[in-house]
């Protein structure tokens, strides 16, 4: 069931929230085993709250709705391990804004979902839930595989680079990365803090577009009167040719349904500013990050691994004009690329380079993502198709900066148009 | 002494971390009683770390300079109160970034300064040091009455109206706000997210020049071999008309030395768009920070003050589109602002209303400090005068975003021109 099947049965009373719960943690228990996906549950409290929220008179926009949070989100009553083994049973006082925004909606946290290594680049122990043998991406690993599994219909992820939208595309589940700043990052342990974004991973648009309203404050987006086609913008980026075929046919396949289907599609270029962008994502990454840890360099650097600490050792050594002028590079082709979107509703663009990699040892690049995340611009993953080997790949679209609502509703058609129906099952 | 005499004395062997331990902690012991500077000091863990300080065989860049940090930033050895009940005997299990780059840099953590309810409106318990009926300004009270009391010779506050600078004002201190970004939030109670900047707050803007380079990894700046005057432009504000004739004279009269001194002297007048600043900024303020405190007013909410509970409520009440309407308006105003810098080095501009209000029920109004956090410009309070009172007034430097060497490179220069010297004594 989705989000909103399960709060709609939940408002109705056809359903009750420890009902739901029961079955999450069923599946959990059958499943991760195997899959990983989880680094915390605890099925007495998950079913404690859960009555909790049974007994309550008023219903939230998210009653008795079962979420995974990515362990680098903190929860007052569940430990976050941030993947390291720093953080090893770590208990903090407070939840984490987004964990309590979620809960005063009635949302019910089933667990904490793992991830990489602070939320890096070093790989998790979670398998993908298509083929075991394969990554599930990183760094929401737990989240996307726990959504792709059933276990949970929502999860929230993090994405610095591409950690909500990459393991999003391999395990063929929706993933939403907001545009910078709107969901609140307090308690989210900091990769790099003019990147970080809190993610919202589902199996529909619809599910995902609920909870950031929750989040957020939105009012739901008053549909367009006019009645002019949307109007969507092709625009395969400089890693175009680096993408393996099925990812690329994903995305002319894509346009050619859209076309077919009513939709104006044209053919856009990044602009030549965005060239800078995998450059700029390192220094900004690393000199970010090196800070944000410095606490961790300084009293538990050998529990750090080897490749986090190459990152950290390398942002420890950039200078500060180094990373302005990459501030400032980025922030130019943030407004030229922003121009883009003067003659189209949306971008359609790869989400990452192909199918999920096999073996554990690398959680894929972030090169189709970390564009729009140092944009700033929202970005959703949708399933729609599958690679040679028969795993999910998908298509990426992408909305103007601030502009989240246009980007859902519209992913919503998209998805109903080229997936299997409104809320995509794997 | 101040933080680079410190520095010099212990790097020569002239003088022990412990011996300056020793003296600050003297002085916080005859006067804190009666200022209330401090929420938590705890002289045998000061002794202790001074003595392994001077136990290590390499020397940081702050080796033994004594820090008072504000207590809404958390420290692993010492409780973090955030100036509320909520968070009574709170102890972290981690440093924040900012403490934590200060101690790998060799400096020594003093204690925890008073704040503010979580660094917001309702006022604290520290008394100003010049005339204690007097409120210190706020939310870094502690940090402010610390410094221009001689307990310390520096300590790190907080700004997101005007937070930094105001109290440096009221005490006769300099007040440095560097650009928004550029000092690790990590391990900062979040007030509003895309404004709360971490400052630091001293007796000389040599010190605070040191401090900024060790947080951020900034180069001394080469000395800027163009003999061309410093341009500076007067910005009297929208709010001129609001301060106290001692603020504005304050500014007059340093405009007048300056341009005695060689520097040219223009005004210059914010554009139009700045006019929105008072209500974008209570907007965004109150958006950012009912979803930032989400844990406390779902968990914990009869402890929090009246004042900010209306805040909290406010800001629950402000739908997306509206808090996304006023960051608009605030962008548009940062790119018109940008503009005046093309003709000048500095902005020269009133740092807050007057002297120091009477009473300690109102820590002062942040109209002319919240302008500079909202267009997350470097700012920097200099005490150069004093009002009909004795107290301490002054007048605040804006430099253009990211480029804070060249803002504290000058302040040194205009503080030896105007103030007591390079290291003014209050």
């Amino acid at each position: 069931m989705s989000a909103t099947q399960i709060k709609n049965a939940v408002a109705s009373g056809s359903l009750s929230c420890e009902a739901v719960a029961r079955d999450c943690l069923e599946r959990i228990s059958a499943r991760d085993g195997t899959l990983n996906a989880f680094a915390f549950v605890d099925p007495d409290l998950v079913l404690k709250q859960a009555k909790e929220l049974d007994s309550l008179g008023e219903r939230g926009a998210l009653h008795g709705v079962p979420i995974g949070v990515k362990d680098v989100i903190i929860t007052s009553d569940m430990p976050t391990g941030m993947g390291s083994p720093i953080f090893e049973n770590y208990l903090s006082f407070e939840d984490a804004a987004c964990v309590s925004q979620l809960r005063t909606a009635g949302a019910l946290i089933i667990g904490k979902t793992v991830t990489c290594e602070f939320a890096g680049p070093a790989p998790s122990s979670t398998l993908n839930p298509h083929i075991l043998s394969r990554t599930p991406g990183g760094s929401s690993s737990g989240s996307a595989a726990a959504v792709a599994d059933f276990m949970v219909p929502l999860a929230l992820g993090t994405q610095t680079g591409g950690s909500v939208v990459r393991p999003s595309s391999f395990c063929g589940i929706v993933g939403f990365k907001p545009s910078f700043g709107l969901i609140n990052t307090h308690g989210v342990k900091p990769a790099a803090a003019s990147l970080d974004t809190v993610g919202v991973m589902g199996r529909c648009v619809e599910d995902i577009e609920l909870t950031f309203r929750v989040l957020t404050g939105a009012e739901p987006l008053a549909v367009d009167s006019e009645e002019r086609p949307i109007r969507i913008g092709l625009c395969r980026t400089y890693a175009w040719t680096g993408a393996d075929a099925c990812s690329r046919e994903a995305v002319e396949d894509a346009a050619r349904r859209l076309a077919s289907a009513g939709f104006h599609i044209e053919e856009l270029d990044l602009p030549a500013s965005s060239n800078d962008l995998p450059v700029t994502r390192e220094i900004i990454n690393d000199y970010e990050r090196a800070r944000a840890m410095a606490w961790e360099w300084k009293t538990h650097r050998r529990q750090i691994s080897p490749r986090l600490s190459r990152a950290l050792e390398n942002g420890l050594k950039i200078p500060l004009d180094r990373y302005l002028d990459a501030l400032k590079r980025v922030a130019l082709c943030r407004v030229e690329a922003s121009r883009l979107f003067d003659t189209v509703d949306l971008l359609l663009t790869p989400s990452a380079n192909g199918e999920a990699l096999s073996g554990l040892e690398d959680t894929g690049d972030h090169r189709f993502q970390s564009i729009w995340t140092q944009l700033r611009t929202p970005s959703i993953h949708l399933p729609t198709s599958s690679g040679p080997t028969g795993m999910p790949v998908g298509i990426q679209l992408v909305g103007r900066y601030q502009e989240d609502l246009k980007l859902l509703a519209i992913a919503q058609r998209v998805l109903s148009l080229l997936g299997s129906g409104p809320c995509v099952a794997v």
